[in-house]
């Protein structure tokens, strides 16, 4: 659950009040929406615009959805559709361009996962599914074998795969539960399982998946 | 009182791995001192080596010092003296040099102001005392009258009313109460009173004090 919020924002010296106004118009909107407010940071002017934002959350003590619970066994799942932003990063049509600018957090699927679905681990795709499922598995000590993901619209395989920033949640769930096909008009899809073997290993269809996600520090 | 604290960090392709790990060091050293744990913030690679820091903290409801809490009649205060950090960066000796590196957060003093000393407003001063003043003045709709700081061993009185970074508490008290000379060591020193007239005016010796402070917007 968002509590509160942090921005720290450095602009140029070409940065218009005007593009200052409607950056944090359109943040306050989503926080609003989210019920946090915005309740400190830092202003400063570079060379560069640089924006850094926190959210602070809270949950019951214990019981924070990490990325090191899952265990083997348990089913792979992940919301939504994949690839949409980076179709719409690449030039692709009006709903994958929304999509890219425009991520909704799974604010209400991240407490519907926890409080009724038991999952186990669960994380955001922000770096996208090869390289963040690696890392699901890294936490957690196993390896993962799945099948392809769904698709947005229009996303090919790679962007689907490896493509960033879909902020879907990829989440684990014990084998027994029983995980709907949506929520609230968003699908959950059952993408695989976790297993036992060299740890950090992501398969599909049997094959090795390459981590050709977003990493900051790839040279 | 500080409970934790974010680092959002953006390296370069050149910073080298022992620069992180001393950075980081450092910083887990002061933070162990505050009794605040590191529990989240970013990570990424850009241009340009960037870093934010946000400390949050508690206190009691309804008690926190803020700049806008200073009435007319009141002391104002500051602590330490002031022009060190300038006279660091600028060569000065290595006690500067230390000052300016190594800034001290006045926790303790803080705490002693808000619950012993019943402090109206505080702040701690970053910009320089002129321009930082000028502040708790505006956000108090006040003016204050105000005799030289206390100046920092070498530092210019430019460098002790303008300089930035030394991270001393400002402070105003009501008229009665007594203030003593000194904190935990650190001096407490009288530099005027609170007054009405034109809201955000600073005299110094009954002239006018510029605002020279460090801002980081001016052009």
């Amino acid at each position: 659950e968002p509590r509160f919020f942090l921005v720290s924002l450095a602009v140029t010296r070409r940065t218009g009040s005007d593009w200052v106004d409607a950056f944090y118009r359109g943040m306050l909107r989503l926080a609003r929406r989210a019920g946090a407010p915005l309740v400190g940071g830092d202003l400063a002017c570079g060379e560069k615009l640089v924006c850094d934002i926190v959210v602070c959350g809270a949950v019951p003590r214990g019981t924070a959805l990490r990325r090191d619970g899952a265990r083997a066994g348990d089913a792979i799942y992940v919301s939504g559709r994949l690839g949409g932003s980076a179709l719409g990063l690449s030039g692709g049509p009006g709903a994958a361009k929304r999509r890219h600018l425009r991520p909704e957090p799974r604010l209400a699927l991240g407490t519907f996962l926890r409080e009724r679905l038991g999952a186990t681990a669960a994380m955001d795709l922000s770096d996208g599914l090869s390289l963040d499922l690696l890392r699901l598995c890294q936490a957690s000590r196993l390896s993962a074998a799945i099948t392809a993901p769904p698709r947005f619209p229009g996303a090919s395989p790679e962007q689907a795969l490896h493509g960033g920033e879909d902020y879907e949640l990829l989440f684990t769930v014990p084998p027994r539960v029983r995980v709907p096909a949506e929520f609230e008009g968003l699908s959950l899809t059952r993408l695989g399982v976790m297993q036992k073997g060299r740890a950090g290993t992501v398969l599909l269809d049997g094959k090795r998946l390459p981590p050709l996600g977003y990493d900051h520090f790839r040279s």
